[in-house]
């Protein structure tokens, strides 16, 4: 069984439709955000509440990927901006490919960010480059502090970790400063905001980051 | 990119090792479980309940999957059974191959039940037969109702879906109705058991299955 030469290849040119892609979001000044986590971690509530409080003057639009079901999309679609669900019919992660296919039909010149929603798995999402600026993790306080010892390259690859579901401390034996602790013990670098999308806890510091992103990312690209 | 031939490949030589491993299971009247679930939906923690109640009559033996740390192995060996780490490094998913290497040096005919505790992705699993008798998928509540929609391979190929961390259920959104009815929408003779380790609730119920899953098992080989 030769597999691995075929990962390499499979990776190799998702690399490469990723590297295109990254060049074209570059060209149109679109800062490409890809939110990965456990299923059920809760990134679209996340995103529900994200597009809810954006300000209209920012162009958003939202790929949100799965296995099955478009149920994603019909809740993303409510707030107006541009959604595409990217069913995967069994493929465990979004690839490159997939992208370029959704947003064919889109005029890039249109935004000036791209949500992308992964299919939730902790696990494969992390090889496949999508074009985006970040990576950006999302974990549950409801699922235990070790997730970054165990899904090391998940936590290594993201910029950012948003600790979620932080209503439910109380209630679920998860130590906050454990999970920081693992958290950059894999990746000491790692951003952390605290959150929770029903009480709306820690979502103005998210905002704030997708906002200094944004800026960030467009005097990054002027200054080229 | 010609990847669905190797995919098949590698399923077929996984379900070649598997065959060879369910025959050696039955020829030592061996239950090997398969436990599949989101990372954190709480399985080590199940089994930990579950070896702790297990009367000694019953002779347990764990493998426990990780992409990294034996964490959990170190939790389990607590109960006084044989239990052993796989660790992956990387792969998604147990493999036939894993378990056929990991048992290596057991000798079968000292045990009755084997758990599989497969790595945390409610995806990829769903693919790698490994022998069992019986695939068990384990839901947090915490993860939505909409998961077996979303992954419905997962649940279709499980024959018990454990419905857990029923504790939190005044905390969440999840109506236990709409999952019951949704898993049964995918496989519509999926059993379910309702279950918090936490509290304990539901896990007499979760025992009397796996006795008398046991049970059932020795009969069936018993009158080939």
């Amino acid at each position: 069984m030769n597999r691995v030469p075929l990962v390499q290849k499979v990776l190799k040119e998702n690399d490469r439709i990723a590297g295109e892609l990254r060049e074209r979001f570059a060209e149109h000044k679109i800062l490409c955000l890809n939110l990965v986590s456990s299923p059920g971690a809760g990134k679209t509530s996340l995103l529900e509440r994200t597009l809810e409080a954006f300000a209209p003057s920012i162009r958003v639009a939202v790929l949100t990927g799965d296995i099955q079901t478009d149920n994603d999309a019909v809740r993303l679609a409510r707030f107006g901006f541009p959604v595409k669900q990217i069913t995967t019919g069994g493929t465990c992660h979004l690839e490159a490919r997939m992208i370029e296919n959704a947003i064919a039909d889109w005029r890039l010149e249109d935004f000036d960010l791209l949500l992308v929603e992964n299919v939730g798995n902790l696990v494969c999402p992390s090889s496949y480059d999508l074009g985006e600026a970040a990576k950006i993790v999302v974990l549950s306080v409801t699922e235990g502090e070790d997730k970054p010892l165990k899904y090391p390259s998940m936590f290594f690859r993201s910029e950012l970790l948003v600790l979620n579901k932080i209503d439910l401390l109380p209630y679920v034996p998860f130590k906050l400063e454990k999970a920081r602790e693992f958290a950059r013990r894999v990746h000491p670098g790692i951003e952390i905001i605290e959150l929770s999308s029903l009480t709306g806890e820690g979502l103005p510091q998210w905002q704030q980051w997708i906002e200094s992103r944004l800026r960030s990312h467009r005097e990054a690209l002027a200054a080229k």
